[in-house]
C-alpha cells in the first residue's frame, strides 16, 4: 500500500499461503496480482519482501530461489536476524539483504494494514561481508522510500540489541502479569497508571511473541538473566535497608528513563 | 484546593515544614491560613489529613496529639499503611483511620497541586476493628466529598496488593532500564513503545520512591521473589524449546492484560 501511493504504475505482487486471502489482498490494493504460487510472485520480480513468520522463511527461500531473474534483490520483515541471515542468507547468497522494519501494533493480519505503517519508523538492515553491494542499496532505497529511516548493524548485535529493547520489555510484562496474577490475584481491581503502563505489551498476540521470542531464544534468555540479576541488586538494598544505594538506584533508572522521549 | 471548591466558607488551614513554602500556600489557596505551628494547625480542628512523607508521620502526631480538641478526626494520605497504623495509630488511637487516595503523578511540590486530583481515584481506607465509627464515617465522607472512591481493607491486605500493583511495576520498570543500561547500553536508541511504556514509570521520582519501597520492603521484597521465580518460569519454557508451555504463559498473560481497561 505505501509502495502503491509513492508508484501508482508499479507491477506488485503479493503471495499469500491461504487461497481464502486472495480476495481481501486484492480488496486492499486493486490492481496487484494476487497469488498463490510462489514461482508467479516472483518470476521477473526486481526486489522481493519476505513477510511471513521467520520460522516459514527458510523454506519460502528454498522455493523462490530457482525462479528468481539475475540481479534480483530479495530482503525481509522479520524481527529476530541471525536465524534469517544464517539460513535465508545462506540459501539465497549475496542478493539477500536482512531486515527488522522496527512498526506495527499488536494488532495482526491483513486487516490490520495501512499505508503510513513505516512513516518515520527505524528498520534495520544486516548487511554480511558478503552482501552484494548493489543489493544492499537497492534495499536501503527501498525501505526509505516507503518511510523508514534505516540503520545498519551485524545479525548478532541486532539480535542482542533487540532481545533488551524488545524482547525483554515484552517477557517482563508477561512476568509481571503472571506473577501478580498468581500471588494476589484481587489486587489488580486497585490497578493504577503504573501497572497499566508497565504491562500494557502483555495484551499483544501471544502466538506471535511465541515465535519471536523463541527464535531469538539464546538472547532472551541471557538478557532474562541480566534482568534477574539486576533484581537481586535492588533486593539487596531493601534487605541492608540501605536508603542511599536504593536511592542511587531509582535515581539512574529516572535519569536514563528521562532522557528517552 | 478540592475541598474549598465545594465548602468556600471552610476554615481551612494548611500546616508546612518549610516557612519558604507559606507564600505558595497563601497564592493558591487564598483565604486559608497557612502556618509552621503544628498546634496553630490543629487546634479546634474537625479533621485533620497528614500529607507528610510517611517516615515523618509518626513524630507529627507526637507533635499534634496535645492539641487535638475531643472529637477531632485525623487521617493520612501515605502510601504504605501497616507502618502508619502501627504508629500513628497507635499515638491518636480510635480517632485515627488511615488512607491512601491513589492519585498522583510523577510530579511532586505544591507546584502541582491540582483541585481534580482525586476525582475518579480510588482511595482505600483501612480502618481497624478499636477505629470509632463516627470517626471512619467522617472519613469517608472527606475523601468521598472531594471526588475518591473509597475501599476498606486491612492495612496488611492493602500493603500486600499494592506492593504487588503499585509497587512491584515501579521496582520493575527501574530495574529494567538499569539491566538494559548495564548489558546493552546502546540498545536504546532502538527503543519502541514496549520499551516506552513498559520503563515510563522509571522517570519518577527517585527520593519519594526509595521512601515508598523502603517503608513496606517487607511485601516489595516478597513481591521481587515471586516476580523472579515467575522469570524462572518462563526461561525454562525457552530452555526447553516448549513452545506450547510459552504460548500458553504469553496467552495468560495476554487474556488477563486485555480484560483491564
Amino acid at each position: 500500500m505505501a509502495l502503491r501511493q509513492r508508484h501508482p504504475a508499479l507491477d506488485l505482487r503479493i503471495w499469500t499461503r491461504q487461497p481464502s486471502s486472495l480476495g481481501k489482498v486484492q480488496n486492499l490494493l486493486p490492481g496487484a496480482l494476487a497469488t498463490c504460487s510462489e514461482e508467479e510472485a516472483v518470476r521477473d520480480a526486481d526486489g522481493i519482501v519476505l513477510c511471513t513468520p521467520v520460522g516459514s522463511m527458510p523454506a519460502l527461500a528454498e522455493k523462490i530461489r530457482p525462479h528468481l531473474r539475475e540481479g534480483s534483490v530479495v530482503t525481509d520483515a522479520g524481527s529476530v536476524k541471525g536465524f534469517v541471515v544464517d539460513t535465508v542468507g545462506r540459501t539465497l547468497g549475496s542478493r539477500f539483504v536482512g531486515a527488522h522494519p522496527m512498526a506495527g501494533s499488536e494488532q495482526t493480519g491483513i486487516e490490520a494494514a495501512r499505508a503510513d505503517l513505516f512513516e518515520g519508523a527505524p528498520c534495520i538492515l544486516t548487511p554480511e561481508d558478503s552482501t552484494d553491494p548493489a543489493a544492499l542499496s537497492a534495499t536501503r532505497s527501498l525501505w526509505e522510500q516507503i518511510g523508514c529511516q534505516t540503520i545498519e548493524m551485524s545479525a548478532g548485535e541486532h539480535d542482542k540489541s533487540i532481545a533488551r529493547v524488545s524482547h525483554l520489555p515484552h517477557s517482563v510484562a508477561a512476568i509481571l502479569v503472571n506473577a501478580i496474577d498468581k500471588h494476589a490475584p484481587g489486587s489488580v481491581k486497585l490497578a493504577g497508571g503504573g501497572y497499566r503502563d508497565t504491562t500494557r505489551v502483555a495484551a499483544g498476540a501471544a502466538a506471535m511473541w511465541r515465535e519471536i521470542l523463541m527464535e531469538n531464544r539464546t538472547e532472551v534468555l541471557a538478557a532474562l538473566a541480566e534482568l534477574r540479576e539486576t533484581c537481586e541488586e535492588m533486593e539487596s538494598y531493601l534487605k541492608k535497608e540501605d536508603h542511599a544505594a536504593l536511592e542511587g538506584f531509582l535515581a539512574k533508572a529516572q535519569e536514563i528513563r528521562s532522557a528517552v522521549r
